[in-house]
Order: C-alpha cells, then sequence, then structure tokens
C-alpha cells in the first residue's frame, strides 16, 4: 500500500482526527448539575461580572481556533473549505500533541476577505487565540492585519510567520556553521508569495544583508507595477539595486537561496553562480526546487528542504506550538515581532553551538526542548513589549 | 461548601470542560506524515472531487457546533457571549457523554440576527448539525428558521423544540395515568416566549384538544396587537374562545397546566380550580411555577418540573442527543416535525405501560434506552420524509 493508499484509508478509519471530550465528568443527575444547569450559572455570573474570568472559568485560555477559507491549502491551491478540512483538523492535533493546546477546526464558507474578517471576529471570544491557515496571498495580508486589529486575542498566519521563523532559525545557525556574516549576506527568494515575503521582512528585521524577491516573472524591483500591494512595499525596500532579471540572475553571487516557490525550478549551474560555501533551503514540497544532493553536489554548504526524510526540515511544527503555547500562557494580546524574533532565536538556540553541523542547524520538532524553548522565549518578549 | 461554590471551584479546577485529542497517533515523523502534510493531501483532493466525502475522511458527519449569542442563557437572561460559554461547554459535555457527539462551543458576538444568521452560515461546512441554544425570544425564530432554509445540515434551537418534545412525551404517559383523552384536553401554557410556543405548536400537531398561551399581560387571544409575530400568529390558532383574562382564568377547569414562565406564580386556589385530575408540569428553574408538594396538595394528578430533585423531570438530555444522534447518522438534512414527533413517542415508549405511574411518566435522560430509542425512531421517521 502506498502512503496514499496508507493515508486514504487511515482518513476513513478515523472519520475525524479530532475527539472532543469532557474534563468534568457526568454520570449521575448530582454531578450533571454541577457541570450543566444549575450548577453552571455561578460560573456563568461571575464571568458576566468580569469578562476576564472567562479565562478561569472556560477553556477559552487554552482553546486555539484553525480557521481556513480553503484557498492555499498545502501546495494544492484552491480547493475549497470542505477539502481544506483534513489538513485543519491535522494542525489542530499538532496543536495538542505538540503544546497541549485544544483546537478547533473551522473552515470559512467565503472567499470574500471583508466577509471572512468579520466572520472570525464575530467568533473570536469563544477563543483564546486564531491560528489563520491556507489563505491565498495577498487576502491573507489584510484578513490578518484587520484581524490583529480588530481582536483582542492573537491571530497568527502561520503559513506566513511559521516558515519565516523557522528559516530565520536555520540562517542563524548555518552563518555559524559556514562563517558568513549576516549582514554582508546576499540573499535571493525564489517565491514573492505570503511565505517569500514574511521571509524578506523577518530576515530585514534580523539584519540579514541585501535581499532579492524573485517572483514568476522575475525579480521584484522598484518600478515595475505590482497588483498585490505587499509586492509593491516589498519592491522599495529590498532589491536595492534594482536588478531586473531571472532567478539565476538574483542567485549570481548570492550566499543565500531561499526557495518557496515550484518544484524544481533551480539547477546545478545555478547553485554553482552562488558565492562560495551558499547556503540553500529549498521548501518546495513535496518535491523542492532543487533536490538536497544535487545541491550538494554543486556545492551547497548547507542544505534545508521542507521534507521529513531529508537534514534540516524546516517543518512549521518546530515554531506555531511554541508560540502558540507562550503566547497564551502569558496571555499576550498579539504576537508581535518581538515575540517573532524571540521565537526564531530560540529555536536556533535548541542545537548548542558544538553540536551544529550543516545538516543540523534546526531542531526536530519531537524534541520537546523546542516547544519549551520558544514558549519560554516568546513570553519573555511578550513581557518586554 | 455550597453547590454554588462547589460549582465554581471546580469550574476554576477545570479550565474549561472539554479537551481536543487527537485520535490519529502523531509521535513521529512518518506518523506525522499521515495525518499532516504531505499524506493529509489524498483526502483533501478526494473531498475536493466530491464533496460529500467529508463525512468520510473529516469528523463533519459527528460534529455539531452549540452555539449562542448570550441573550437568553439559562434562567440568568442577556447574560452576554462569553459568560454564556460555561453553560455552551457543559452542553457539549452532554452531547459527548450522552450521544458519543463531538461538539464545539461557539459564542458570537453581536446580538443582530442578521449577523448571527450570516456567521453561523459561513462556518457551517465544518459541522454535520447546529444547537442553537439561549437565544432570545422573537429573535431565535428568525434565526433558526432562515438557517434551516440556507443550511443543508441540521439546525435545531434545543431551547424551543428539546423541551416541547420532552413535555409532549411526559403528556402521552400522563394521558395514560389519568385516563384522560388527547383530543379533549383543555390545556393553559403559561408562559409565551420560545418554550411556550413550541410547546403550543407540537401539542397541536398531536392534535391535544384547545390551548390557551398566557403572556406577561394575560392571555394571547386574536384581536390584540403583538409585537412578536409569532405570538400573533399563535393567538390565530389558538384560545378558539377568544379568552381575554388572567392565567387563573385560563386554568379555570383546564386539564393540562405547563409552565415555563416564573416562579411560584401558580397557587393552590389555581390548581383547585382546574378539571379533575388534573396534569401539571411546572418547569420554571430552579424554582417551579408551584412546588409539586403543593400542586399534589391541591388535587394535581400528575406533577413534573424542571428539576433533579423531584419526580417526571423535563431535562433536556432527554432528547436532544438522541435527536442529533439519529440526525447525524442518517444524515438528514433537516430535523422535520415528523422527526420531533417520533422522538416524543418514543420517549414515552421507553416506560412500558405497566410502569408507568404518577411519579414515573418520563424516563431519566441517564438510561441508556432512551438515546437509543430516540435515535432510532427519528432516523426512521427521517426516511419517511
Amino acid at each position: 500500500m502506498d502512503k496514499n493508499e496508507l493515508a486514504i484509508k487511515l482518513h476513513a478509519e478515523w472519520k475525524g482526527k479530532l475527539s472532543i471530550e469532557s474534563k468534568a465528568p457526568i454520570t449521575n443527575k448530582e454531578e450533571m448539575a454541577i457541570a450543566y444547569t444549575p450548577g453552571v450559572a455561578a460560573p456563568c455570573l461571575e464571568i458576566e461580572k468580569n469578562e476576564e474570568l472567562a479565562y478561569t472559568y472556560t477553556g477559552k485560555g487554552n482553546t486555539v481556533a484553525v480557521i481556513t477559507d480553503g484557498t492555499a491549502v498545502l501546495g494544492l491551491g484552491d480547493i475549497g473549505p470542505s477539502a481544506g478540512m483534513p489538513v485543519m483538523e491535522g494542525k489542530c492535533a499538532l496543536f495538542k500533541v505538540f503544546a497541549g493546546i485544544d483546537a478547533i477546526p473551522i473552515c470559512i464558507n467565503s472567499k470574500d476577505p471583508e466577509v471572512i474578517i468579520q466572520t472570525v471576529y464575530n467568533i473570536s471570544k469563544s477563543f483564546g487565540g486564531i491560528n489563520l491557515e491556507d489563505i491565498s496571498a495577498p487576502r491573507c495580508f489584510e484578513i490578518e492585519q484587520r484581524l490583529i486589529e480588530m481582536c483582542d486575542i492573537p491571530v497568527f498566519h502561520d503559513d506566513q510567520h511559521g516558515t519565516a521563523i523557522i528559516t530565520s532559525a536555520a540562517i542563524i545557525n548555518a552563518l555559524k556553521v559556514t562563517g558568513k556574516k549576516a549582514g554582508e549576506l546576499k540573499i535571493a527568494i525564489s517565491g514573492a508569495g505570503s511565505a517569500g515575503i514574511s521571509i524578506a521582512k523577518m530576515f530585514m528585521r534580523l539584519g540579514f544583508g541585501e535581499i532579492i524577491l524573485v517572483g514568476s516573472h522575475g525579480t521584484i524591483y522598484d518600478g515595475a507595477p505590482y497588483n498585490n500591494p505587499e509586492q509593491q512595499k516589498m519592491a522599495k525596500i529590498t532589491n536595492k539595486n534594482k536588478l531586473v532579471g531571472t532567478l539565476a540572475d538574483a542567485m549570481k553571487g548570492a550566499d543565500v537561496l531561499i526557495g518557496v516557490s515550484k518544484p524544481g525550478i533551480v539547477t546545478q549551474d545555478m547553485i554553482r553562480g552562488m558565492a562560495k560555501d551558499p547556503i540553500v533551503f529549498v521548501m518546495s514540497n513535496p518535491v523542492p526546487e532543487i533536490m538536497p544532493d544535487l545541491a550538494k553536489e554543486a556545492g551547497a554548504a548547507v542544505v534545508g528542504t521542507g521534507r521529513s526524510d531529508f537534514p534540516n526540515q524546516v517543518n512549521n511544527v518546530i515554531a506555531f506550538p511554541g508560540i502558540f503555547r507562550g503566547a497564551l500562557d502569558c496571555r499576550a494580546p498579539r504576537i508581535t515581532e518581538e515575540m517573532k524574533e524571540a521565537a526564531a532565536r530560540a529555536i536556533a538556540g535548541v542545537i548548542p553551538d558544538d553540536e551544529l553541523r550543516p545538516d543540523y542547524v534546526l531542531p526536530d520538532g519531537f524534541n520537546p526542548l523546542v516547544v519549551k524553548s520558544v514558549a519560554e522565549a516568546v513570553m519573555e518578549a511578550a513581557k518586554k513589549k
């Protein structure tokens, strides 16, 4: 049985990957009279007097909604809200397994950003945090930004920030392995969608030298017209020399290649055209922009992918469980840039310097130190404001 | 420690009465690659091709959303969405404990019926059914009706129909105990809100004689102006003789008194004014319209309340778990009047005729036969259309 067949078989057996259980015993009328009416009236009235007490008497403080409109599911594109649900359920399962967080999958039956924003806002009081998932660019930027402003709980679009945080951690450690300097890096990012743009922003925040974003029509540069307002913004603050060209052009002499684009679009010659000991993270999934062995053969010093069967996997479970754990535990109203940076540095710091190797710049998501370190760093950063 | 203190203490310990668990094992990368990416893509693509397969590959078919706007929570009134959450969590716990259904509590941060309708509709694809809860009248009628028309899954406002179904079951059995005839009954219903109106409608469907609804300003009769359009409708089809008067007037000579109104508003004299061997269900909670011992002393033949410490408890757990279990299992798109009637008859039928007594006309919600009988009857009725 191949892996697809096995996934189909198991999903049909599970009929949903989540089970919602009662923590309150309800085996007789006395117990029911406490967990439900009339006993439940007492905590209700306490919350009515002071809404903060929802964190004490309900699950709000440990509950995250995982919400999609199904427009950018995995690498599958716009497959619709119902078809996105297996991913949302899986993400919810990961929230519990990695961080002990109760997560609820919700799909929204509209692609209209305004409808999505209002719908999420209208149900937001039920939750302690909101994880937006698999919403297509550029809609995802506005949806996330507006919801951050409207809600008093953290709203986080993992597809944008998760990959950016983990890739940043990988680069922090790869610099130690290669001896390159953060401020002197030349970086090409293949893919100018939500992930690519978010990575570029985070890299700039971390002071990672010069960045060129490359979209499907070539480099993003100031002067060209862009429908996507985020690309427009990035054109002004990246690609300092206004290079107009292909991905190959952008990669010439670059120290770092980040791929969040399409399978197989990077050749060995393109790697050979990079600076000495290039750092290559090619995260198109399941087929990366170039296979790791080919990249290494062409001279790449550090190579990472999104795949579990190669070293240095950029796997979102490294970041989001700890980030939400930390944000919920300190009841942060937002996940700030400082908290994201702290998460990246905490992930990098999980591997002691003397254990770093080209094939080991990112920790394994199953390493329990990861969630703990990230959560603590995020809480610390939240306190600082 | 009194019961309120105990409820407060336990709710603080639980910090939420629900836990969301992964049914999929995720202990290593291989397992994660099936429950999440890349394996999860296969069921996603199947559902994209055929949306019905959401019932096979996700939890949709066993998941119910329990949704409130917090406007009519228990007997507490409009305490707001956050303060209603302990009740919603409790209801979700009951769904699991009584019927094995995964239920998700959601509070909506708006009182505008249009906003509520759109919000619920927008998230409805995530669920196999929707249980509306504690939404005030008359808004609840429009909200439920519109959602029933818009959604392709069952939408059920338990406060309206649950009590009506169980009270109907109680009357069916009380008739056997008292020897009264359904078609010859004179019935007074104290309370003309959502529960009272829903009970009146169901009684009419079951052919329970003549009905007079009594609101806070007296009997509901044709000719008076009503702001509540449902009361307007009921004025035309109940109170045949257009009795204008008080609850005491409506109860004169009546065989049945149903109370869904206010504590202590029924006196022994009012009971004494009823027909011989009256049937009295007084469900104001926790303090009924008249205490059962007083009602009996005044001649009531069968007495029921909403309380667990008296016989014949009208407890919603007798109805909704089996109704949703049946509706989900046969994937009924709606809960029809036929299904509600079948549920009432199934509840009544749980008690064999030779076991019926004045103090035992309703089965205990914890009797496992109840969910089973109701679910089977509902499925059977759903098939008939």
